[in-house]
């Protein structure tokens, strides 16, 4: 098994990786736990719920199964709700554990749910999506959308341990694999450079999801983000690099409406439009964008931009009137591995964008 | 001015105590805040809103208003999302400062949207009931109700600041004020018993709201409950002591229906009840009983405790078949001036409440 260890000034905590985890999350629940609530949706429930539910009910402890509907769409107060009846209806006191069991959608709830229950009860983390066990697992953000934005409520809640299962993985439908490996490629392009040529290499082994290279990937992914993390934990300084392709990726799923394209499929090829950008304006070679494309490519992201119009990409990259006369910051790697969060002239942002718009071979 | 400065894990903060505060509030607000959000009632407002308004707008920082709906019964998920909607609609971002003008209800909703909002923004409390003064404002909790519980939803979050200012009293109902002093009679009864002789002397003076008795009054309530919370920010041992009273006062308020007694009122006659199971199970003297009975008496709180049956005061203790032939735990004063959080025999209990069917005179 590998473990990494998360610190932050809000909690330090383990993830394991490993295959068959989960028939072991019982290990993860702490003794003096009460009772404990397994929170997930239909669709991973009928998948692996018996078998976390076998698992926890090892402790000899109280368990009670949550189920949320499942989607991006159902990340709200009313959902929410759902988990706080849940845990009231059957009395769960302060010592009660949450245990969510999902992709990055339940883990940002149930973490939220677990933050404001009776003020905070402990919450364990087991993704079940590539995307969550790279990203959105590690680092205790948790939260819901509003109608007039994402992610807009919630809180920096960190879990008692990540328990990730790679096995679970091979049930998740390629695109959803894609998009997770764009999370794990944009760590090499901040931040690694040698974990970015790793992937090159193992990209075919990546992608058929072989046992070896996807848990070295998301251990080293868990690595680098929890360094991140841990030098900053409410994201004032340094996490903001993690947002890397995330300017032009937000744009793209919301010009498109949510969910045409997946948010890793939208970031990956945002990651190829940051690269244009930081070799415009940051020094990055021409050969280094071209690394970039080409194994955004290999991983199964799109890499061609939609053409949704110049003006329409500054709107939604809420570049108005005012910010344009001005500046707007983004964040540019001088070279793969290296990440800075600069603002660039709204003439060199003009000149990638307009790129989209022409027609690609 | 007098300051009394809170220290938790969580943040450390000033309380600022004077008759005139509300015109000062702009000096809180901290430079670099892009926007201000005041929350409030229509009842608070019309008397305070536009002095307030008035003193933020000196900083010449962008202000937004926001009113939510008068009462506990608002205290709900459906009030937090006026404040979110407020927020998002005015564009508020990660560096705006929420302003909680009100009681406890009002500073309840608005430190728990503030932690949540963007994941926390910063908030300043300005709480303008005694009982707010003394106690919901100091010491970082925060939330909502739930239907199936009060206070279920919420977080530990601490202000940037409390400002109080002690004129605003003046146009507090007289029942609001006598359910304010039984909490500050409370601090005296379970760590500070010079304070509790010191409320003796001066309760004509602190019920007539005498500036420098009142002033004297929220200042050691703040302190004392400052240094509660700072030896035990999250209610794991210590804090647990601020409930003295609570147990039989949460039974009176439930029991006749929240709202009919005002939570002080019911906590001030629970201490009177409180008081009488430890001169039973911990030595305090018949004496001391007396004078916690005269003095909430004094204060113009009930000291005769409703006739609910003693059944039904079990019940709504929660103690029930389990617990009863067990032991239940209360915060018990073995002399005045001292807490101790214990479990007593439930043959105990019942006497006090046979007590309470007893026709008193
Ligand atoms: N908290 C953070 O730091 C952070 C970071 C990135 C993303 N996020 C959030 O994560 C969410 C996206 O997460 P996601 O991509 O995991 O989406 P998701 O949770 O919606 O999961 C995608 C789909 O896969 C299904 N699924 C999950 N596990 C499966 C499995 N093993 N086999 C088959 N199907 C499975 C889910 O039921 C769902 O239908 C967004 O809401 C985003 O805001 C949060
Ligand atoms: N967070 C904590 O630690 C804590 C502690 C104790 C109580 N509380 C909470 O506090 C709430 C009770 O607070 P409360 O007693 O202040 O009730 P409240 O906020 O409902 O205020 C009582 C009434 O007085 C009005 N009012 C407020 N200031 C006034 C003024 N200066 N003049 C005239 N009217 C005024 C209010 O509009 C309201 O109608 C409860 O919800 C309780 O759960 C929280
Ligand atoms: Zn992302
Ligand atoms: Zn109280």
């Amino acid at each position: 098994m590998n473990t990494v260890q998360v610190e932050t000034p809000g909690g330090s905590y383990p993830i394991h990786i490993a295959s068959g985890r989960l028939d072991l999350l019982g290990q993860s629940i702490p003794d003096d736990a009460t009772a404990i609530a397994l929170v997930s949706n239909p669709t991973v429930y009928a998948l692996y719920g018996q078998r976390a539910s076998q698992a926890l009910a090892k402790t000899g402890k109280r368990l009670v199964h949550i189920e949320l509907p499942d989607g991006e769409a159902y990340k709200n107060w009313e959902t929410l709700n759902l988990i706080f009846d849940g845990l009231l209806q059957n009395r769960l006191d302060r010592k009660a554990v949450l245990v969510a069991l999902g992709g990055g959608v339940i883990g940002d709830m149930g973490g939220y749910a677990a933050s404001s229950y009776m003020r905070g009860i402990r919450f364990l983390q087991v993704p079940t999506t590539l995307l969550a066990q790279v990203d959105s697992s590690v680092g205790g953000k948790t939260g819901i959308n509003h109608p007039l934005g994402k992610n807009m409520i919630g809180a920096f809640y960190q879990p008692v341990a990540v328990e990730i299962d790679t096995d679970v993985l091979a049930t998740l439908p390629g695109r959803e694999v894609a998009a997770g490996l764009a999370e794990v490629i944009k760590y090499g392009l901040i931040i690694d450079a040698k974990f970015f040529a790793w992937c090159e290499e193992h990209v075919d082994a990546l992608r058929a999801l072989d046992s070896q290279a996807i848990t070295y990937a998301i251990q080293r992914s868990c690595e680098l983000k929890a360094y991140v993390v841990s030098q900053d934990e409410r994201e004032s300084g340094l996490r903001a690099i993690l947002n890397f392709g995330h300017t032009f990726g937000h744009a793209i799923e919301s010009g498109l409406g949510y969910g045409e394209w997946l948010h890793g499929e939208a970031v990956g090829c945002g990651m190829v439009q940051a690269a244009e950008l930081s070799a415009i304006t940051s020094g990055l070679s021409a050969e280094s964008v071209q690394r970039v494309r080409a194994l955004t490519a290999a991983i199964g992201c799109p890499v061609r931009p939609p053409d949704l119009g110049t003006d329409r990409w500054l709107e939604l990259m809420q570049v108005d009137k005012k910010t344009e006369g001005g500046r707007l910051r983004f964040v540019l790697i001088p070279e793969i591995g290296q990440a800075v969060f600069e603002s660039v002239p709204a003439e060199a942002l003009r000149r990638v964008l307009d790129n989209a718009a022409l027609p690609q071979e």
